[in-house]
Protein backbone atom coordinates (compact mmCIF):
# COMPACT_ATOMS: atom_id res chain seq x y z
CA UNK A 1 0.00 0.00 0.00
CA UNK A 2 3.20 2.10 -0.67
CA UNK A 3 2.34 5.59 -1.35
CA UNK A 4 -1.06 5.87 -0.07
CA UNK A 5 -2.18 8.38 2.55
CA UNK A 6 -2.43 7.84 6.04
CA UNK A 7 -6.58 7.72 5.64
CA UNK A 8 -6.88 5.50 2.61
CA UNK A 9 -4.50 2.81 4.80
CA UNK A 10 -6.68 3.15 7.24
CA UNK A 11 -9.69 2.97 5.38
CA UNK A 12 -8.78 -0.18 3.55
CA UNK A 13 -7.55 -1.82 6.70
CA UNK A 14 -10.86 -1.25 8.66
CA UNK A 15 -13.01 -2.00 5.40
CA UNK A 16 -10.82 -5.49 5.08
CA UNK A 17 -10.92 -6.00 9.10
CA UNK A 18 -14.36 -5.72 10.29
CA UNK A 19 -15.82 -7.48 6.80
CA UNK A 20 -13.32 -10.06 7.96
CA UNK A 21 -14.18 -10.32 11.53
CA UNK A 22 -18.09 -10.49 10.42
CA UNK A 23 -17.10 -13.44 7.90
CA UNK A 24 -14.18 -15.33 8.56
CA UNK A 25 -12.38 -14.43 11.78
CA UNK A 26 -9.03 -16.87 11.57
CA UNK A 27 -8.36 -14.88 8.79
CA UNK A 28 -7.70 -11.73 11.26
CA UNK A 29 -4.89 -13.61 12.21
CA UNK A 30 -2.44 -12.56 9.00
CA UNK A 31 -3.15 -8.65 10.72
CA UNK A 32 -0.70 -9.73 13.48
CA UNK A 33 2.61 -10.04 14.24
CA UNK A 34 4.42 -11.77 17.30
CA UNK A 35 4.72 -8.54 18.96
CA UNK A 36 1.37 -7.51 18.20
CA UNK A 37 -1.38 -6.92 21.29
CA UNK A 38 -5.01 -7.14 21.76
CA UNK A 39 -6.81 -6.09 24.93
CA UNK A 40 -10.28 -7.55 24.24
CA UNK A 41 -12.40 -5.98 26.96
CA UNK A 42 -9.49 -5.77 29.61
CA UNK A 43 -7.92 -8.88 28.93
CA UNK A 44 -4.55 -8.56 27.54
CA UNK A 45 -3.31 -11.27 24.51
CA UNK A 46 -0.20 -10.94 22.38
CA UNK A 47 0.62 -12.59 19.10
CA UNK A 48 -0.78 -14.14 16.44
CA UNK A 49 -1.44 -17.10 17.79
CA UNK A 50 -3.00 -16.30 21.10
CA UNK A 51 -5.28 -13.20 19.42
CA UNK A 52 -6.47 -16.14 16.64
CA UNK A 53 -7.79 -18.12 19.51
CA UNK A 54 -9.67 -15.23 21.81
CA UNK A 55 -10.92 -14.51 18.42
CA UNK A 56 -12.78 -17.53 17.16
CA UNK A 57 -13.32 -18.75 20.75
CA UNK A 58 -15.95 -15.70 21.44
CA UNK A 59 -19.13 -16.88 22.59
CA UNK A 60 -21.42 -15.78 19.70
CA UNK A 61 -22.33 -17.44 16.29
CA UNK A 62 -22.43 -13.96 14.05
CA UNK A 63 -21.37 -10.63 14.51
CA UNK A 64 -22.05 -7.65 12.26
CA UNK A 65 -19.93 -4.46 12.55
CA UNK A 66 -20.99 -0.97 11.26
CA UNK A 67 -18.53 1.67 11.54
CA UNK A 68 -20.10 5.16 12.36
CA UNK A 69 -16.78 7.37 12.95
CA UNK A 70 -12.91 6.33 11.80
CA UNK A 71 -10.50 9.14 12.73
CA UNK A 72 -7.11 8.93 11.44
CA UNK A 73 -3.32 10.08 13.04
CA UNK A 74 -0.14 10.15 12.20
CA UNK A 75 1.11 8.21 14.99
CA UNK A 76 4.67 9.09 15.40
CA UNK A 77 6.51 13.04 15.89
CA UNK A 78 9.10 11.97 13.87
CA UNK A 79 6.49 11.18 10.45
CA UNK A 80 6.05 8.07 8.80
CA UNK A 81 6.34 4.87 11.57
CA UNK A 82 2.56 4.24 12.62
CA UNK A 83 -0.81 5.33 12.10
CA UNK A 84 -3.64 5.55 14.65
CA UNK A 85 -6.92 4.35 13.58
CA UNK A 86 -9.72 5.06 16.36
CA UNK A 87 -13.02 3.46 15.45
CA UNK A 88 -16.11 3.98 17.22
CA UNK A 89 -19.41 1.78 15.77
CA UNK A 90 -22.37 -0.59 16.56
CA UNK A 91 -22.65 -4.54 16.60
CA UNK A 92 -25.49 -6.88 16.24
CA UNK A 93 -24.50 -10.58 17.96
CA UNK A 94 -26.59 -13.23 16.61
CA UNK A 95 -28.98 -11.48 14.65
CA UNK A 96 -29.86 -9.00 17.73
CA UNK A 97 -32.53 -7.35 18.89
CA UNK A 98 -29.69 -5.37 20.46
CA UNK A 99 -27.51 -2.84 18.99
CA UNK A 100 -24.36 -2.42 20.93
CA UNK A 101 -21.84 0.20 21.00
CA UNK A 102 -17.96 -0.24 20.82
CA UNK A 103 -14.97 1.64 19.93
CA UNK A 104 -11.49 0.27 19.15
CA UNK A 105 -8.29 1.68 18.67
CA UNK A 106 -5.46 0.19 16.13
CA UNK A 107 -2.07 1.19 16.24
CA UNK A 108 -0.64 0.40 12.41
CA UNK A 109 3.11 -0.61 11.55
CA UNK A 110 4.94 -0.92 8.58
CA UNK A 111 5.77 -4.70 8.06
CA UNK A 112 9.25 -5.05 8.71
CA UNK A 113 9.65 -7.42 6.19
CA UNK A 114 6.86 -6.36 3.37
CA UNK A 115 7.19 -3.27 1.79
CA UNK A 116 4.08 -1.78 1.44
CA UNK A 117 2.23 -3.53 4.19
CA UNK A 118 1.30 -2.96 7.26
CA UNK A 119 1.01 -5.19 10.51
CA UNK A 120 -1.33 -4.01 13.85
CA UNK A 121 1.22 -3.57 16.40
CA UNK A 122 -1.84 -2.41 18.80
CA UNK A 123 -5.10 -3.20 19.02
CA UNK A 124 -7.49 -2.39 21.99
CA UNK A 125 -11.38 -3.07 21.74
CA UNK A 126 -14.12 -1.95 24.24
CA UNK A 127 -18.18 -2.07 24.32
CA UNK A 128 -19.43 1.56 25.11
CA UNK A 129 -22.40 -0.10 27.69
CA UNK A 130 -25.61 2.29 27.91
CA UNK B 1 7.81 9.65 36.36
CA UNK B 2 11.05 7.52 35.72
CA UNK B 3 11.22 3.86 36.52
CA UNK B 4 7.13 3.74 36.68
CA UNK B 5 4.99 0.75 35.12
CA UNK B 6 3.22 2.05 32.02
CA UNK B 7 0.03 1.57 34.09
CA UNK B 8 1.61 3.71 36.72
CA UNK B 9 2.44 6.69 34.13
CA UNK B 10 -0.76 6.09 32.18
CA UNK B 11 -3.38 6.13 35.21
CA UNK B 12 -1.22 9.09 36.72
CA UNK B 13 -1.58 11.11 33.72
CA UNK B 14 -5.32 9.76 32.81
CA UNK B 15 -6.30 11.55 37.13
CA UNK B 16 -4.45 14.75 36.03
CA UNK B 17 -5.58 15.01 32.47
CA UNK B 18 -9.67 14.45 33.45
CA UNK B 19 -9.22 16.60 36.84
CA UNK B 20 -7.82 19.49 34.79
CA UNK B 21 -10.20 19.09 32.11
CA UNK B 22 -13.30 19.75 34.52
CA UNK B 23 -11.70 22.85 36.54
CA UNK B 24 -8.93 24.75 34.53
CA UNK B 25 -8.44 23.14 30.95
CA UNK B 26 -6.02 25.65 29.89
CA UNK B 27 -3.94 23.68 32.32
CA UNK B 28 -4.05 21.14 29.63
CA UNK B 29 -1.82 23.01 27.42
CA UNK B 30 0.94 21.85 29.54
CA UNK B 31 1.00 18.60 28.17
CA UNK B 32 1.21 18.93 24.08
CA UNK B 33 4.25 20.08 22.61
CA UNK B 34 4.63 20.97 18.65
CA UNK B 35 3.76 17.85 16.93
CA UNK B 36 0.78 16.89 18.84
CA UNK B 37 -2.10 16.20 17.84
CA UNK B 38 -5.87 16.17 18.69
CA UNK B 39 -9.10 15.13 16.70
CA UNK B 40 -11.77 16.33 18.79
CA UNK B 41 -15.25 15.29 17.24
CA UNK B 42 -13.65 14.54 13.94
CA UNK B 43 -11.75 17.96 13.68
CA UNK B 44 -7.85 17.51 13.73
CA UNK B 45 -5.79 20.24 15.25
CA UNK B 46 -2.15 20.60 16.22
CA UNK B 47 -0.15 22.44 18.00
CA UNK B 48 -0.20 23.29 22.11
CA UNK B 49 -2.02 26.49 21.25
CA UNK B 50 -4.42 25.30 18.64
CA UNK B 51 -5.15 22.97 20.95
CA UNK B 52 -5.56 25.02 23.85
CA UNK B 53 -8.13 27.09 21.90
CA UNK B 54 -9.89 24.60 20.55
CA UNK B 55 -10.54 23.00 24.43
CA UNK B 56 -11.09 25.99 26.15
CA UNK B 57 -13.19 27.51 23.04
CA UNK B 58 -16.31 24.37 23.93
CA UNK B 59 -19.53 25.38 24.44
CA UNK B 60 -20.12 24.05 27.70
CA UNK B 61 -19.75 26.16 31.16
CA UNK B 62 -19.40 22.97 33.24
CA UNK B 63 -17.71 19.42 32.76
CA UNK B 64 -17.52 16.14 34.80
CA UNK B 65 -16.12 13.34 33.49
CA UNK B 66 -16.19 9.38 35.15
CA UNK B 67 -13.74 7.30 33.73
CA UNK B 68 -15.39 3.78 33.26
CA UNK B 69 -12.46 1.83 31.88
CA UNK B 70 -8.53 2.68 30.85
CA UNK B 71 -6.53 0.01 29.17
CA UNK B 72 -3.05 0.35 29.02
CA UNK B 73 -0.64 -1.04 26.12
CA UNK B 74 3.61 -0.19 25.20
CA UNK B 75 2.88 1.94 21.88
CA UNK B 76 6.38 0.37 19.85
CA UNK B 77 7.26 -3.61 19.10
CA UNK B 78 11.02 -2.04 20.24
CA UNK B 79 9.83 -1.43 23.62
CA UNK B 80 10.09 2.01 25.77
CA UNK B 81 9.16 4.75 23.13
CA UNK B 82 5.38 5.20 23.92
CA UNK B 83 2.24 4.44 25.73
CA UNK B 84 -1.36 3.87 24.28
CA UNK B 85 -4.00 4.60 26.54
CA UNK B 86 -7.30 4.21 25.69
CA UNK B 87 -10.50 5.51 28.16
CA UNK B 88 -14.08 5.09 28.28
CA UNK B 89 -16.05 6.59 30.69
CA UNK B 90 -19.30 9.44 30.79
CA UNK B 91 -19.27 13.13 31.12
CA UNK B 92 -21.86 15.25 32.23
CA UNK B 93 -21.84 19.00 31.02
CA UNK B 94 -23.62 21.87 32.67
CA UNK B 95 -24.94 19.98 35.39
CA UNK B 96 -27.02 17.66 33.34
CA UNK B 97 -29.07 15.61 33.54
CA UNK B 98 -28.52 13.61 30.69
CA UNK B 99 -25.14 11.43 30.58
CA UNK B 100 -22.66 11.09 27.52
CA UNK B 101 -20.31 8.24 27.00
CA UNK B 102 -17.28 9.24 25.43
CA UNK B 103 -14.07 7.24 24.31
CA UNK B 104 -11.00 8.44 24.11
CA UNK B 105 -7.23 7.59 23.33
CA UNK B 106 -3.85 8.57 24.14
CA UNK B 107 -0.55 8.55 23.01
CA UNK B 108 2.12 9.70 25.64
CA UNK B 109 5.35 10.12 24.03
CA UNK B 110 8.91 10.52 26.51
CA UNK B 111 9.79 14.25 26.55
CA UNK B 112 12.63 15.41 24.57
CA UNK B 113 13.77 17.66 26.67
CA UNK B 114 12.34 16.95 30.68
CA UNK B 115 13.61 13.31 31.33
CA UNK B 116 11.30 11.48 33.44
CA UNK B 117 8.19 14.05 31.70
CA UNK B 118 5.78 12.63 29.21
CA UNK B 119 3.61 14.33 26.79
CA UNK B 120 0.52 13.92 24.61
CA UNK B 121 2.01 13.03 20.64
CA UNK B 122 -1.78 11.98 19.47
CA UNK B 123 -5.19 12.36 21.03
CA UNK B 124 -8.61 11.56 20.06
CA UNK B 125 -11.98 12.30 21.44
CA UNK B 126 -15.52 11.16 20.19
CA UNK B 127 -18.53 11.11 22.02
CA UNK B 128 -20.62 7.72 21.87
CA UNK B 129 -23.92 8.70 20.66
CA UNK B 130 -26.83 6.45 22.22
Amino acid sequence: MSGQSNEMVAKQFVDFYYQTFDTNRAGLTQLYTETSMLTFEGVQIQGPQAIQEKLTSLAFKTVKHSIVTMDVQPASASGGQGILVFVCGDLIVDGGPQTLKFSQVFQLMPHPQVAGSWFVQNDIFRLNYG
